[in-house]
């Protein structure tokens, strides 16, 4: 990690030397009060430069953060324009192949001047937004923002009598019994989704027993042009008292399975879970299940896929 | 959708009048002159409101969609604040639950000036940042963004000699052997995912046959803080011959999987999947396999799970 603090070339001297004196640098005082206390500490040799400061990662992008350490935080736009103009110029003369650019929601008004420079949104999330503009040869090859939501079901099954924990929807124009479910948190594991999910629309606490499907959707109305996943795993029952969320839902009962698998009163994905169920309770839910074990890599994570017999694992 | 036009209250009349002499505006003659023609125009009874105008959902929430033909592309932070802080107070008064701000990145001090009033970043793609504020009771009940992001690896058996195809990344610490692959695109399928990657890196042309595992890891230092899935597929090859990708990749071989299942020169994930692959080039594929079906519901999609026998199926 690199700080590009004190690096200027004679070319980007010039450039922000004239930009103090600028008829684009609007008559804001305190502005120009604080870039000529930047030239004037760098005549103290204390600063060198009025660049905008950054470190560079092992691919050659510079990450710059903007905050009140690194400017005053009424800046208008166009002494900020003028900054990373001239910043730009320096970067681009040492070879470095993109910039991302943390602006905090309060300093908005520097991602509008980074606009007029090429920079686009990346992401953003709460009170930050972080663009990237690309310096390198040829098309972009900056890795993109999450992509997926993922949404998570929980099949909660009672083995003892075939039955299963259904609930219908609140606001719905047709009556549909589906598993209940929901989206999963970042950080968040599929099976703890489930176990909330199961918990908060239900009242039934419940244990993680194994993955069963994956559905892919892209367009989903509620994904904001992103795509969807979509897990249903299954469970089994810890607690069988239902006490159902009335904000969220219309119905909750615990459903023999095969009536689940045969009522036109479903959704197509839920009547083949619910055969898949079936067979699972017939022949063993190691016919029908996804194991999930933690491996121990780098990183701790979960891998999911049939069971192999056991000599087969490392 | 109802459009918010026209829905002056006589509280909101006051503080707008207020605000157009009000010395929280600064003098940007564009500015007042644009709020003037509104007060003006309001009086010839063309337009009664210098209010923000939008669309409102079935739950409650305001969608407003900052452009060219909403406000003046020169509008002052400050202006703007005016005009959202005697919005929100006519939104709440209508029992309003929540306001979504599209806001063109040219356009993000209004962001910054948002966020004095509360909103903070939902979203922020390419040009543009979505911003919402909850107006209703207790804790937010707004639909996150995208949280996770998807890699795909592709496992490319030939079933004739026993060998896959395996790559070794460029600029890696440690050389291992791993399955080609990379970050799946909104909108795209795994599957498709996995054909396209082991192209770009290897040069061989495949085919997707079924979905083999499931990896799900948190704080990936390549997610920007958002958590990661990986799916890992089994492709069948359609051509032999390796032209691999030399920016990407170090090495690219076909490798007996007995021997890669063995290698220490590898990741856990990769041993593991070449033991499942083992297991099913012996007792087939389908004792591995997650078998796909695309499934037309209200939308299509595509789902899978383990084969069931063709009786249980819809």
């Amino acid at each position: 990690m690199t700080a590009l603090r004190g690096t200027l070339s004679p070319l980007v001297r010039r450039s922000t030397l004239w930009s103090l004196f600028s008829s684009h640098i609007r008559p804001n005082n305190k502005t120009v009060r604080w870039l000529s206390q930047q030239q004037h500490r760098g005549a103290q040799g204390t600063r060198t430069s009025v660049l905008l400061t950054g470190t560079v990662d092992r691919f050659g992008g510079v990450t710059v953060k903007l905050d009140s350490s690194s400017l005053p935080l009424d800046i208008s736009e166009s002494a900020f324009s003028e900054l990373l103009r001239d910043s730009l110029i320096q970067w681009k003369a040492e070879g470095k192949v993109a910039v991302w650019l943390h602006v905090p929601i309060s300093l908005s008004r520097c991602a509008g001047a980074a606009s007029s420079h090429g920079f686009t949104f990346h992401h953003a999330r709460l009170d930050r937004a972080v663009l990237a503009l690309w310096l390198g040869e040829g098309e972009s090859r900056l890795r993109g923002f999450a992509t997926h939501q993922i949404g998570v079901a929980g099949a909660v099954v009672d083995e003892s009598n075939g039955k299963v924990l259904v609930v219908q929807d609140k606001n719905k124009t047709k009556n549909a019994w589906k598993f209940p479910g929901g989206m999963s948190d970042p950080g968040e594991n599929i099976g703890a989704t489930a176990v909330r999910e199961v918990y908060e629309e239900t009242g039934v606490h419940s244990q993680f027993r194994s993955l069963l499907s994956i559905r892919q959707q892209h367009n989903h109305p509620g994904a904001f042009g992103m795509s969807d996943m979509y897990f249903i795993c299954r469970l089994s029952p810890l607690t069988y008292d239902i006490n159902f969320c009335t904000r969220e839902c219309l119905r909750c009962e615990w459903l023999d399975l095969a009536e689940l698998a045969k009522t036109n009163e479903t959704t197509p994905i839920t009547t083949r879970i619910a055969r898949l169920l079936l067979h699972g309770l017939e022949h063993g839910f190691d016919t029908i299940d996804l194991a999930m074990e933690e491996i121990p890599a780098y990183q701790l994570y979960q891998l999911y896929h049939r069971r192999l017999p056991m000599a087969l694992k490392p």
